[in-house]
């Protein structure tokens, strides 16, 4: 291959390392990559750091020590978060959008691939230091943001189900009370998790915190500590289940089904 | 801002056009991001289409005409396809995988991050002219897959349900008769499509193809025509329900519970 040039050189690096946000690549990775020496690649790096910062695309860091190398994740500046996330709030604000009970309607909104990936990066910037083995997220809606703060984080995204589905080989189960009283099931395959982990709980909406709840408990059952919860949405006032939770927005409680009023999380910048 | 050099500028423009796959970005913007001139602007995305040519990271294409600009495809070079698939393969072929009722375990695949990402791509660049307005999925398994695939479709993602949530609003509800040889529900949010679109079916698994045939129903109630249909995994002899339909990888059905025989589709190159 002809020599390639620092432009291409920055170019590729910046690809690959933001395609797999958190993971460390060796600087001989790259070096190996564009028969360059270290020295070189070192340079690139700094010129690369120096870019992102400028054009607040997140951060390109270097780790030292063994296992050490370079690593790009999602700081808080990678997405303008305070705008992006009173643009959500504003939209969630709609009339049309109250449903029966003092539901807001969100579903369009959690299946936007532009909009939950912006989410998932905004969650994952908070967590970057947060033990954690897996994200933890309950079917259905949750799992388009579960997912994609489980890639912000070069995580793997178990799913708890509300049923037992014979393909899932065999499960824990436990009951619990949903927000609308009721007793329902949660239930994760054996294989899924390993005892002595740790579990970030992310999720599309919280009222009562049941499901919450019940996702803590679940984790107990396999010995599994829950460090970190993160919803998309909660109502104001709802009980903490976890010590380090956040909410995205917070919504204050439906009294007259015709307001829904929406403020951004207090930790989004 | 100091003026910007051509490799922080390649950088840059690898980062946000990777980061939006096939959304097209006008060189008037790249320009006024670098204060650069247009004819600047147009030899870097020279550059940066002959840099993705040969490190094989999919394709930066300049679109001409009203509405043209330049966007990042992830053509099938992007994954190296075959062997990723094969991969695959491999890990589903392992006999502990083997579920009563000749059912395969999945469920980890397909909440891997890196995993369903790669899947996406690989399925979207199958379908990169094909019409669609949307991608459509069935909770719960296929929706990491779908999202990634309407990621880089730049398409939103449409869920059916299998039960009607009184957040949801309005919905369509169809019954269809599943896997199982059970009469199951299907249900989607009237707000969530339109009439006159065209979807995609991306979808986990597909054995008889009877959930498959509920979603082309649904959406013949909403008079949207289904122009093709992807499944991770589908069992070998099941009957085509969509013209354009294919799998990405090919099951042999399970006869003695001890063996699986899984292939990659016919079109993994």
């Amino acid at each position: 291959m002809d020599k390639v040039k620092r432009g291409e050189r920055l170019a590729v690096m910046s690809r690959v390392l933001t395609a797999t946000p958190n993971k460390i690549y060796t600087l001989s990775y790259f070096c190996e990559m564009f028969s360059a020496a270290k020295s070189t690649i070192s340079e690139d790096t700094a010129i690369l750091a120096r870019t992102f910062r400028t054009f607040r695309m997140g951060t390109i860091e270097t780790v030292t020590g063994a296992g050490g190398g370079v690593r790009y994740r999602m700081s808080g500046n990678v997405v303008n978060a305070r705008p992006f996330v009173s643009g959500l709030c504003q939209r969630l604000m709609d009339r049309d959008r109250i449903l029966p009970g003092g539901y807001l309607y969100l579903s369009d909104m959690l299946s936007e691939p532009d909009t939950v990936r912006q989410l998932g990066e905004l969650i994952a910037a908070e967590y970057y230091d947060t033990p954690a083995d897996f994200i933890l997220t309950m079917e259905t809606k949750g799992i388009p943001v579960a997912l994609e703060t489980a890639a912000a984080l070069h995580l793997p995204l178990v799913i708890a189900r509300r049923s037992i589905k014979v393909y899932e080989g065999g499960t824990v189960n436990i009951s619990y009370v949903s927000g609308g009283g009721q007793i329902e099931m949660m239930s994760l395959p054996k294989r899924a998790v390993q005892q002595g982990q740790n579990a970030l709980i992310v999720d599309d909406f919280k009222r009562g915190g049941g499901t919450a709840r019940g996702m803590v408990s679940l984790m107990a059952e396999f010995g599994i500590k829950v460090t970190g919860a993160c919803f998309v949405l909660s109502v104001r006032g709802s009980q903490r289940v976890v010590e380090d939770e956040k909410a995205v927005m917070v919504l204050d409680p439906i009294v007259d089904n015709r307001t829904a009023t929406v403020r951004p999380g207090a930790w989004i910048k």
